[in-house]
């Protein structure tokens, strides 16, 4: 059925694993059937997601980070998923991560995967979950998960991290202290860059009190009631013990690095010792297998379709002699004939 | 079936439109009988996208554009949906647009919907979609969508609208660049905002020979064969003939947006002349359409299932004892019975 070695990815052979993450990501049969090979082997990854706005200096994070978990765990290997939604339609990043973070091609240990379709896996989150499955059962301890903080989209991915971090930078605009306000409440960790620019004190400070706020005076951060009950990646409730800390880092001088991955391992024992990794996997799960029905079912109603119909309810739709939901109970009364 | 009356929405009647959005919104049975009911008086409404990075001043050209289109066409009212896809918690967007738009609120023929969540319709598409649709019904001629301009979910949005607007300003730094790359293709108009800035030229300059090169060049824009085929909102082919014009603007003194204007007027008539119009109203009513029926079959599926199943199927997926494949067979055997 597949036709790739568990055995030589698991040994680090970068070829292999390339191979199989483009066969899961085109999400041919192939990919499905690694995907399914693989499944048996994932569970152990502690998958991290890094986000935050434009100009925070979230590669620069994630490559200092990478650097120091392998040189404080030799063994431990590290992957880099950069995804990049800003470039849905060149089919690559031409200006984006895998090009600034040369030295950690080098490293035997990590692997770096960039990502900038939504691709034939449909949504991102799908996507990022596919391609973090095949690095967990490749052996990789620790998958990092970069994305750029602002839309649904990275929302739904960081929900899939068991560790989320939130980069903030001293001197942003109006606009990114909207997407702050916004983003904020997904934050395990919260990380201020380039601490060394003016003004990293205060940033520091907001971002201190806006917890404060959160975790102390209205409880509503983690746990707001405005927050859809249906979300299927909501934040488990076990999450509500764990309260942010507020880290300042330079990246680019690994200044606040090793402060910054004992803070993730710290959330990992949390997140052990509570319920919330187990409702992290719960969560993942879902969506795998949720994605799967859903494919089944519609795959199954296309294929039952009488040859025409969907173009002549579109058409009489268009020309809104019918409504949608007439148009919706139309092309499903045939199908269950 | 509906409690609310078109006329009085159409005539101007701002609460009871203001009633009927919340419960589109909401997609409770009201809501989904209002857009039913709804329905045939749409199809007019001229769908204008703007998006671009934060910090751009989108919020200032939606401002200003939405003042002029009243000015030039005083019996033409003008609805503006500002998608705040960055603050999916909060339920509101409380640093958002609404508060930075204080003058248009006392225009009778402007009306402004913030959306802050993604909601009970799932998708932002689907949302702003139907929220659109409620404008067009009351006999909004103009429906500006603002979104921010990063993420996948925008480029849903914006691919929804007939004229796409990318807002680009002078002196954005490295990330922002890369963004642009992502976004520059979805444009049908580009606005160099900020354009008194220095650097507005130069800005102005790489814009025009990005389209330059995209147009005449490769050939890649708006065509590439890196896109997914399956894309259901894929830009239609007819559109390859507009080359995209690169405006100047400075929305706060209302410099150029009687150009920009004007290109959306001469997009207008490019669509209406070409198959592109019609185009991108069957991608509308497929998404529409394909909503409701998957939405149906996910709710007969899940109606179907015996008490327990999904929960047991998951646990074996959890343990590992089954592959997320076989999850899903076992979940739709029972189904099909």
């Amino acid at each position: 059925m597949t036709d790739f070695s568990l055995e030589t990815i698991r040994k680090g052979d970068k070829l292999a694993l390339s191979r199989v993450l483009s066969r899961v990501e085109a999400d041919h049969e192939a990919g499905r059937a690694a995907l399914d090979a693989l499944f048996p082997f994932t569970g152990s990854a502690h998958k991290i997601g890094i986000t935050g706005a434009p100009g925070s200096g979230k590669s620069s994070l994630v490559n200092a980070l990478a650097h120091h978990l392998r040189r404080a765990f030799p063994d431990a290997r590290v992957a880099i998923i950069a995804v990049d939604p800003t470039s849905p339609f060149t089919g690559g990043a031409i200006l984006g991560d895998r090009v600034r973070m040369p030295d950690l091609q080098n490293d035997p240990g990590i692997f770096i995967r960039s990502m900038a379709t939504r691709g034939a896996l449909g949504g991102l989150a799908d996507a990022t979950l596919a391609l973090s499955q095949v690095f967990d059962a490749a052996g990789y301890e620790y998958i990092i998960i970069e994305t750029v903080g602002a839309g649904q989209a990275e929302v739904d991915i960081v929900n899939l991290a068991h560790t989320t971090i939130v980069v903030d930078t001293p001197g942003m605009g109006d606009d990114i202290q909207t997407i702050k306000a916004g983003i904020l409440e997904i934050a395990d960790i919260l990380v201020v860059n380039k601490a060394d620019l003016p003004g990293a004190d205060q940033t520091y400070r907001n971002l201190a009190a806006m917890i404060e706020m959160g975790y102390r005076g209205t409880g509503r951060i983690n746990g707001g009631h405005h927050r859809s009950a249906n979300a299927p990646t909501d934040r488990p409730e076990e999450t509500r013990g764990w309260v942010p800390p507020v880290l300042k880092t330079t990246a680019v001088t690994a200044q606040g690095i090793a402060d910054l991955m004992n803070a993730i391992l710290q959330h990992q024992t949390y997140l052990r010792a509570t319920n919330a990794w187990h409702e992290k996997e719960n969560a993942a799960m879902q969506l795998i297998v949720n994605k799967l029905v859903l494919e089944e079912l519609s795959n199954n109603w296309k294929q039952n379709l009488a040859p025409g119909l969907y173009e002549s309810v579109l058409r009489a739709l268009r020309q809104r002699e019918i409504s949608p939901r007439a148009a919706a109970r139309a092309l499903l009364a045939y199908n269950s004939k």
